[in-house]
């Protein structure tokens, strides 16, 4: 940690903070500079210690060296990891594709579409059966039933079920159905239920939240990890920005940053991050190109009668299009699908 | 809701999208426009509509007209809301002060602390019991600890307990001994813990995400009142945004904003707000003059030994002035403090 | 247009409106819905309208319902603009590689690296002779003197010259050497400048601005192509979002999206898109996979000693890299480097 | 400085960063810490010295210590700047009033609103001659013709003019009109502009980019301030952020960092930091409290029937309270009107 004095900070106040410095364990070194003073701080960096040599008299700024990370830092552990979940892998050389409904509708549905979307290539099903909604007025999910829905689709197919779980204590109801839990992005920060998905001992599907920093999203993984589950995907869903000709910007330089300082295989989801039907399939190209490890992708037979996110979502036909590509560009990539 | 079809849209796909306008049970008007056409859809507009319209094939966009929240808004309610929790009362003529430390420490801390504020001029003590933080490594607050020490305070003081509640499954020990339920920025979309909120009975501080949208908010305040609560405080905190200045970028024109949309009363909190203990008094002047009904202020007696969020708390010299001058511009706002 | 009257708008203020919008030419359709009334304003929709509309009484909101750009949209021009400049082509089947240094900095370098450049697969050649610098102490190019590098260098290699023009009274120069007239992105707005490259009859790379949206960014190329110049590529740069790990966020759907609503080609800058070197090579690719027209890439032999921009400059050794492996996402979108 | 060197980094990539920072004339010290390597580099940080380090092999990132401004900085210059024009006075003890229309439309409507605005408390007169538009299609005001209708009104009123400047062609001609040169939003970052006001002698309002940080913002400053001319008012106007109520996000930290940061006087411009007439008055109050030094706003007589911009201008009458409420806000904060 380096405090940066300012210019006009007292020998007294220079002082003062060394010795704040060395109270805290660290070991404090002064560099004095032609215009102002700054202090190493050598030594392990807890959290928090910015926040506690902030408001020093005389400091400037604090800025911090070390990543605030661990587990999921690629320095600790340099073998990337793979999540492995049924036939589903995600960090492997095959690019997986987990696709699926935006809402579970009904068993004929969910248990038509998987099918349809197994022969196209996918390896893990997608559906809400608890849906976060904006307003309270809109449809929630249809709940444990969803979960059974779910259920019959893999018995079916064999696919590999992703749903989210919205709570702390619906982990252990979820947890019996899916193969993989889902914590959507309005809960990246919710720490209980992130504790709660890593003492449930199944693979995680973190989504970035969408206005969470790499630092922040890395941090929530690391509450997962820190339980003892090692089993985390990062999903990168879209940021809100500005741009409002898409329903958030999807940045993919997320993926090559994240391989770079994580061991953790990275999801893009290119139906939240654009939000139109349209946008979907050139994303999912991209995506792979930047080197994700497993695209999901919100498919259902008749988009327009769909439930929610009718927008994003593309058709079987789409999907299939969608999958072809996607194939010519991970073989460029030197991987499959 | 506006159904705008494109240049090139068929006769057919504007015929269709008229018949699942009047499908869905309103009434379709079509406008034929020089260059292109659309869709009046006349009747309440659901939550969801939008995303049911959009799919449709010639669709170019859908405009909602209305709101998307009905508790929450002026419309609905014309008095003003006033929430009142002991002697602390927010949205009426008084502008409230609500100040304490970010976590609390201990009882020996808050309860001097909450004597020193309260003979300052505040109303209502803030302090966290449960803390959402960022690294798992963080300090956590001392849980029902802290409550016990929280309400130790009021007993001394008379003071009324804001502080945060995290978790749907702490609604009811944290209602225990809490005058007023926070819900965190991190978990406005949490809607467990909307409802939680909303069936605990409680009056309810619901700060706003760090990047909601103003409808986003209202929606989310309108899960607590949809569950019969009607007590709910809008907490401005700040916003991010690509400003490096300061942690969060405080939009004071919320303030007027939902003052005209909503009978809710509206808090600011500077001190998440700027991140800069030197910023929190100017910004306070400013959040009343814009038209706050409360200020919620992190004070600390040694902010440079505070456990968190040193860098943005003041002194109780510092809170002090800050009252002096806050009640002067409440006075050039025909308030008082 | 769509004009919402608020739900407590008086029948006066209606007729109101509905007059104004006739007295400025357009045939006004009320519609009365069961919440609110709106009225359609049918007719051309000219710039500046909706700010005359939105300031009458009773009007809650105005929402235009045609895309305000003309000439760059697809409507007008369905088939797809081909820049060409010597050998450079953007829009073709070909992927164009422009490459070369963020600043000329001698003949001996220019010249030297447009000859490797030029081996490895690039058909343009960038490289600043004027430089846009945040600081007033920064190095601001070798204007005339760096432009003469740059023709030396064309002469040498016949690799098309792309470089930055920063004011009107600039242009006639920059034109007399340059083949490309690059408008940077704290330029995009400089109105008078897109005029005057308008008038030079040379094509231009028009940089989008650092937050426009893609409205905005197409507004400003029909300032140039409103002048007669047909020829103009748009530039996705990377926007300013609330990230900290990357310089600006780099958001592929721009390429898609602009490719549906207008004819003209699409670059992408992976270079400052990101900031950082090492995303530069699998941005590129994700970039072409996304459908991008052509590349623009910062190189230098030794961007440790580069005059400006390094971080985010790559080596020819990795330059040779990223063509080969964009070649190959080239051939999987069937297109060509 | 500090150059931050990977974990993995070797001794001989460490060496070779201290001997290239003393090569650049620095003294280089390094500091092994227990988990990774900095190097602190004494002496004056030139801008362009991160950019020059951080492509070095093994650095994870280069952090800067000092400001990148020089003149615009307090700590060079400690008493504040008042800028003078006629009777207008920014930066003293009084708050001003800069307002007028959007656009000068004609002499009858200029000189009858400046009598009025006079009248009632202002001390300089905004309107736009060359008017800034995002559309080429959109009125681009009355050019020469409308300064002298400005002139016209200040020979009536002895109203200070304040007005646009667009290129640095057109200094010369606005100059001998205005008494201050207006630099808008668009052009922040126009070196050009900037280097003529510089040069031009006259007294500058320079607007902050809609997207800049308040680093860039200074450093536009510093680029006029470094020609000679001391005469500059930074002017806050919003920011674009994900906020879709406002135009655009007014963050009103800015005046208080600002007036710690420079000694340049600050103007807040809530028109179109809002763009919106009925948040105009608030946003006014706030910006007093907060500390600003001058308010600039959009006044129209007839704002339904403004050339442009009605939504965000107020009327006369608007006006008249504004600057009541405003007058009180500033006694509470020991100043006048």
């Amino acid at each position: 940690m380096i405090v940066v004095m300012k210019a006009d900070a007292t020998a007294a106040q220079i002082e003062h903070m060394a010795d704040h410095i060395a109270a805290l364990g660290l070991k404090p070194q002064v560099i004095h500079g032609t215009h102002q003073t700054v202090i190493a701080a050598i030594g392990e960096e807890r959290p928090g210690l910015t926040e506690v040599l902030e408001p020093g008299e005389g400091v400037e700024k604090v800025l911090p060296i070390m990543s605030p990370y661990k587990r999921a830092s690629s320095e600790l552990k340099r073998e990337r990891t793979v999540v492995k979940a049924r036939g589903l892998e995600v960090g492997g050389r095959r690019v997986a594709v987990i696709a699926g409904p935006c809402s579970v509708e009904s068993e004929e549905q969910i248990v038509a579409l998987a099918r349809r979307l197994k022969a196209l290539g996918a390896t893990g099903l997608r559906g809400g059966a608890f849906k976060p909604r904006t307003s309270p007025y809109s449809f929630q999910g249809h709940k444990e039933l969803g979960l059974k829905m779910l259920a019959t689709a893999r018995a079916e197919t064999g696919l590999a079920i992703v749903t989210e779980v919205m709570a702390p204590e619906h982990v252990p109801m979820v947890a019996e159905y899916a193969d993989v839990l889902q914590i959507g992005a309005r809960n990246m920060q919710n720490y209980q239920l992130l504790q709660a998905v890593g003492d449930s001992g199944k693979p995680a599907c973190l989504k970035r939240g969408m206005s969470a920093t790499l630092d922040e999203f890395l941090l929530a993984a690391e509450y997962i990890l820190d339980r003892g589950n090692p089993d985390v995907m990062l999903c990168e869903r879209g940021i809100r920005t500005y741009e409002d000709h898409t329903r958030f910007t999807l940045p993919l330089a997320t993926v090559p940053y994240l391989h770079e300082k994580s061991h953790l295989p990275v999801v893009v989801d290119p139906s939240h991050g654009t939000g139109k039907a349209r946008l979907v399939v050139p994303m999912s190209r991209a995506a792979i190109a930047a080197g994700a490890d497993a695209l999901m992708i919100e498919v259902h037979d008749d988009p327009e009668h769909a439930v929610s996110d009718g927008a994003q979502t593309i058709t079987p036909a789409a999907f299939k299009q969608l999958v072809e590509q996607c194939r010519r560009i991970a073989e460029a990539v030197d991987r499959t699908i």
